[in-house]
């Protein structure tokens, strides 16, 4: 089996795996325990909190464990609501995880205003520079980077005119951690961050809060985290976490991630070749180096999905989390696609481990089955 | 070392170990995902929540993964308040442990009542029968055994009690879990476990509702857990979870757990001895295997568990949660201890690993330094 659904989870790599293992082996104390236990857990605790706000360029105190980016993106969003002024609005891209749309539009109702997106899956900056000049929202979400379309938005950008009018920016940049340099992500006020899709496990995750802030706690208990999030620290896979994202940076120092790239694109234009009919989504913006979502001819995702699975290609139809159906992507309906496309959609979401083997082999298997379906029609 | 602070957290069994690795190799795919990834992981998933629910007694579809326990007792609260009329009462015992005490509070204010607690700490039943021909409250909360006690509460005869008056019964049975069988929890409308207890791993949780229900989520997100609970679900931890419930629900089955309770009875009468002055705290209860304890006499808490951090024994002072400073007990004070007693309680907590030598080498440490403090005087 080829494996092309990163973005909805990824394997946990052999480094990550070693540093769970230890430490529920040698650090399997409490961080919370008065004794030796206890105090070598919070030791290994407030060192993978001083090396993530490193990558990340913040301050440790600002970092938040959770148990995976849904938990982040709801506490950020609880925390909006619990603070903000009653009448505060919220501005967020319309192609968010479903994490932040849903969690904004319960929370805010009415008050979540969405920023429109291009054709290509891009923010519309303009029109926000615009809006901000006239009106203030009480936050702005924009995720780094899409995790249906692979397409990377302005949020440096979207940064500089928050902090202009000093009002508060929020990222999920699940999909651009370990993908792409954490650095710089520090400068934002909320960031939210996860593992599992960059080779780390599941069930941690965290979010960045703004220097010396506090969090209104969505769990509430014992006083760990100091009081923003109750309940034991998952120090084992903190850890894991943590070895994962070392190596991801260092393959991205190396600029690992080119060659990758190359891959991708060589895949993208075999495709359009050979396959008439098909068309990149998002083709013209910057896009991460391991996404393509393509729309397909012949039939829709579900029939692509069942056909490339029994020819051994693991891929998706969009985000995991709406999968099981034929659901029509919001992403895709966000960027003006006509609702006919919007169930064409497909997901190629390749990993650290993926060679351009395996890209090549993905390409003969939809070249075979598209000729099988189109002679066989 | 010796660790006596199982209650805090307890370390991860080599089980539970190898199902989260082999997870992690095998079985990596998102259970939402549409392929063959996809379906493996949902098919283990699907496996594993039979066999809790066959553990429990009730059915697979009654079960909430989650991330923590501290998660399941806040999801649970928080669809209380969402579900239960504006006026309705919740009733909990004050010795909860503080994910529960604190979002009860947090989401029912005044309309949370406390149960009386005898002075062995045992909610009182009598005050309970008497109080519910009276009165009905929205729901009823009651732990199955106390973290900093050991002391078992009449969970059993809760739940006969509520449903002859058709209220709802909720248990956090966290301390329960893996160290008493299981087997009849099922029949309580709600009920709380986390795996880092009893030798699984930290990151996961369950919430077991009532037959057909359905629980108003605190994370939105995704469509996971039938809309219950957003977030990837987590395969590997939850098979980790599993592995180590096994082996303890054999071992139980095997009263494994009789011989260690003679071993703790053990410690405790030489205890009493030997330490003039120190009491067991609900002696006259019946208490889980594993928990004694102790009020002692010969200086406060810390000064106890740092003398004896230094000889070689991790113990704790009472929930891991509210350590690191002296902070009076919230269980002795419902059971009626006087103030200047609150901060000299010591809770040895063993595990299914602990043998009787390293009771009775807690037994003579202490009894040395003891001698050593009482001497010097």
């Amino acid at each position: 089996m080829f494996y092309f659904d990163y973005n909805a989870t990824a394997p946990v790599m052999r480094e990550a795996r070693e540093a769970w293992l230890e430490a529920t082996e040698k650090v399997h104390g409490n961080p919370s325990s008065p004794h030796a236990f206890g105090r070598a857990a919070n030791h290994a605790l407030v060192n993978a909190r001083e090396q993530l706000a490193h990558h990340l360029g913040c301050h440790p105190g600002d970092i938040i464990w959770t148990s995976c980016a849904t938990e982040s993106n709801n506490l950020a969003m609880h925390h909006f609501a619990q603070t903000l002024p009653r009448e505060a609005e919220i501005w967020l891209s319309p192609i968010e995880h479903p994490c932040i749309d849903n969690s904004a539009r319960h929370y805010f109702g009415k008050r979540a205003r969405f920023l429109p997106v291009s054709k290509e899956g891009v923010v519309d900056l303009e029109w926000f520079t615009q809006e901000m000049t006239d009106k203030r929202p009480g936050v702005v979400t924009v995720m780094c980077a899409n995790n249906e379309t692979g397409v990377i938005q302005p949020w440096r950008e979207i940064l500089s005119i928050c902090q202009a009018y000093e009002v508060p920016f929020f990222t999920d940049a699940v999909q651009w951690l370990g993908k792409m340099p954490a650095k710089d992500l520090g400068q934002c006020d909320y960031v939210t961050g996860a593992a599992h899709k960059f080779g780390g496990p599941r069930g941690v995750g965290f979010l960045k809060i703004p220097r010396g802030g506090k969090i209104t706690p969505l769990l509430l208990g014992g006083k760990q985290e100091r009081g923003q999030r109750a309940g034991t620290e998952n120090l084992p896979i903190i850890m894991a976490l943590m070895a994962a994202l070392e190596v991801r940076e260092r393959q991205l120092a190396e600029n690992q991630h080119q060659t990758r790239a190359e891959w991708k694109e060589k895949f993208e234009k075999l495709l359009l070749r050979q396959v008439p009919g098909a068309t990149i989504v998002g083709a013209k913006a910057p896009r991460l180096w391991n996404t393509t979502s393509a729309l397909m001819p012949e039939g829709g995702q579900q029939r692509w999905v069942t056909r490339l699975d029994k020819a051994g290609f693991a891929v998706s139809t969009g985000s995991a989390c709406t999968t099981g159906k034929e659901t029509p992507s919001h992403v895709l309906s966000a960027m003006g696609y006509p609702a006919g496309q919007l169930t064409q959609v497909l997901r190629f979401s390749s990993g650290w481990e993926t060679t351009a083997a395996d890209w090549e082999a993905l390409e003969k298997g939809i070249v075979k089955i598209f000729g099988e379906v189109h002679h066989g029609r």
